[in-house]
């Protein structure tokens, strides 16, 4: 009924982190890369089992110590319903690994077809009597920009199978003022879209003040980031552009609550390229990625409350 | 480099509309869905398969009188990997019956990530020097909360491989006034949003004096739609809400330029659903929405000015 299952594991790893699972593939190390290109004679096949390998050894190296991951759609989708078939699979062995999965498809659309999107990443579909699980996914990114109908069947998911949702409210990228900063009235567009999501979340708040929306704001905005939380104090935040982006440590304690919860913080670029940034060799990037995990599972950590869960 | 070729295309049918292919199970006439669920043992992959059928034959029935359809990526990621399949199949099959092919995505996100969508859904990815196509759309849908950086990388698809996009500017849900409609100064975030297609537009005009930055808006509000054709001059409108969603012709009508051109109206649910309200047996459907599509066509025509294309 709402995020607690992550916000369960963040305090029990004591790690308010996600690793953004994004493939694209110049990170993916040669030897990977060229044996399942030559095995393969479709590119696309070939690709997309090379993403699938390099997952699976991250999910390995990372899950002892990292609460969950992010697969972004669009690197799966640029390798063809190969590379969908390669998120279906990341996802499946990230939750056998006790991972928590949000997928970052910032799907949005009127509300019959937004029952599609969230059935497809949260649900299961009915085929005559028999239930499926296209993707399973534990959480979604989405965006509001339709309003209340399109988000409605994202909260029966969210009910009825304890999902969650994250909507975009101050995104991270550098024209992202141009829309969600004009002023309306004495509120910013991204002050209105927070508000839309502290009001869904009242229909599915969890034990630990929580509701099951959250919402994307950026660590490239801590001005905002500091404003929003105060303005949104039941919602949960999903912190991108951390890292390669800009944002550092400092710039994203303000996203946190004063009992150290109610974010987490992605990275994704220096995660997974961490191997090269090291210079440590092709075959150590897993063993680099968990090294690059843990610095900025130490940094964050630094410099925000110690983490307290409510009874 | 625009979205000239559909507007040729349109002109030459003299059909300003799109068929939507939505193909949620309940469309689908049950002599296919059981002929392919009996074959597979997977059901989603069984369902995919009953989706490729039924689009095909919906395709055949079409393309000779409708220039253009639009699956909705939603309906197909609900059948997980095997649906994106059957929407590259489905993609690939109207393409070569000449259709024009606008995929609904509604995909968003940061300028590196659209370039992966842009790749996935309107171009090609290199993979060790051969290039594959990943779904290989001629136009995306598209939602442009995130600003100018989100859409950049959409624009070099279309001036390099001559496709298009449409921006979300007024939806065609019940709620969509809940941000749209909120004033910015003296105007409604959907101008801010028209405005920015407009700027968009400019580096990518077309033959035909419209550019290949689309929007879409809703036929549900009529007012709007002509307050939007009257400030966008430059863009084309994908107006959806037509048929199932309430959108009658006359409501439509607004959306269109003196020269009777400048946008497209898509239905889905009364052409795909025709056999059912024909109630004239379910082998008949292609038959049915054939004759749903140029019910479509000519209630539109009828109410639009003579369309010319500039010489």
């Amino acid at each position: 009924m709402s995020l607690d299952r992550l916000l369960f594991k963040i305090k029990e790893m004591n790690n308010p982190s996600v690793v953004g699972l994004d493939p694209t593939l110049d990170y993916i190390p040669p030897y990977i890369k060229d044996a399942f290109l030559q095995e393969f004679e479709d590119p696309l096949e070939g690709a997309a089992q090379a993403v699938i390998e390099f997952n699976k050894s991250l999910i390995d190296a990372l899950s002892d110590i990292v609460p969950a991951v992010k697969p972004q759609a669009a690197y799966y989708e640029m390798l063809g319903w190969q590379g969908m078939r390669a998120l279906a699979e990341t996802i499946a062995y990230a939750k056998r690994k006790g991972m928590f999965v949000i997928i970052d498809g910032k799907r949005n659309d009127i509300g019959s077809t937004m029952g599609a999107y969230a059935r497809a990443h949260l649900g299961t579909v009915e085929i005559e009597g028999q239930a499926a699980e296209p993707f399973g996914g534990d959480a979604l990114t989405v965006n509001g920009y339709l309003g209340t109908d399109g988000i409605a069947p994202l909260l029966e998911q969210c009910a009825q199978r304890d999902k969650g949702i994250f909507v975009l409210v101050k995104t991270s990228n550098p024209s992202s003022g141009e829309l969600q900063d004009k002023l309306c009235g004495d509120k910013p567009v991204y002050r209105l879209m927070g508000g839309l999501c502290e009001k869904w979340g009242e229909a599915c708040m969890g034990k630990y003040g929580f509701s099951a929306v959250g919402a994307v704001v950026g660590a490239t905005y801590p001005v905002q980031l500091k404003e929003l939380r105060e303005a949104m104090p039941h919602t949960m935040f999903l912190v991108p552009g951390y890292g390669a982006q800009g944002g550092g440590a400092s710039d994203v304690a303000g996203a946190f609550a004063e009992n150290g919860m109610g974010a987490i913080v992605n990275s994704s670029r220096a995660v997974l390229t961490a191997w090269k940034k090291e210079g440590c060799g092709e075959r150590e990037f897993a063993r680099a990625a968990r090294r690059e995990a843990i610095r900025m599972r130490d940094a964050i950590t630094a410099v925000i409350p110690p983490m307290r869960l409510p009874e």
